[in-house]
């Protein structure tokens, strides 16, 4: 079954009490999830005018061009919404890792601390 | 690159100031991303014990054993955990459909209102 003949009308994103949703990164090709962060609504307008992810930095309370100073940019291939409007989904290309820790993914740990992830790069040379 | 040989130890997951964490649910097999929901520590308790996704509804204030109601119930495979250890990854094997609207995943909008998603039961027969 499919809805796909329905009629499309841009979604209202929720953004809730806090101004911020959550939004899961993930690599448009291997479809590894690569990492969560927040979203404003500056950050995903910023992310639809420049077709690459950007965030908010809750530490740093700005707006975040993920990639920006790593050279680790997320070229957004598509921005899905969740049933509720209150989660999105980037569906990326990512350039090197996503994770600061050199990983490919930020969900590179088991929850018993296994290492189940790539590293690609070191962050001594890139941070 | 692989640092998998690394000494594995369990993750202390940071619940945070409001004792949930993000959790994203991604099919197993196919990779697809299904839904995002909240974890509380029992929650992740429960999911472990017994092998099925377990999350903390919000709205409800209580418990959620996904599926419980409905028999979409995910049996998840793993259980990761991201660099900052706030947000979690269940890697499921998600039964009938994710989504309470009858779509295998929540995220089945483009952010335009594009329907992209596969519907595979119809809500009205479930709940």
């Amino acid at each position: 079954m499919s809805d796909a003949d329905a009629e499309a009308e841009p979604i209202d994103v929720d953004f809730g009490e806090d101004g911020l949703v959550p939004a899961v990164a993930q690599d448009a090709d291997s479809g590894e999830v690569l990492m969560l962060a927040y979203v404003s609504p500056e950050a995903l307008a910023r992310t639809r005018e420049t077709g690459e992810a950007h965030y908010y930095s809750r530490s740093r309370e700005e707006l975040w061009h993920k990639g920006g100073s790593s050279g680790h940019t997320q070229s957004v291939r598509e921005v899905r919404v969740d049933c509720d409007a209150d989660t999105l989904l980037y569906l990326v290309e990512q350039t090197g890792g996503a994770c600061h820790t050199g990983h490919r993914s930020c969900f590179h740990r088991t929850i018993d601390g296994e290492n189940v992830g790539e590293r690609v790069f070191d962050p001594d040379e890139v941070y």
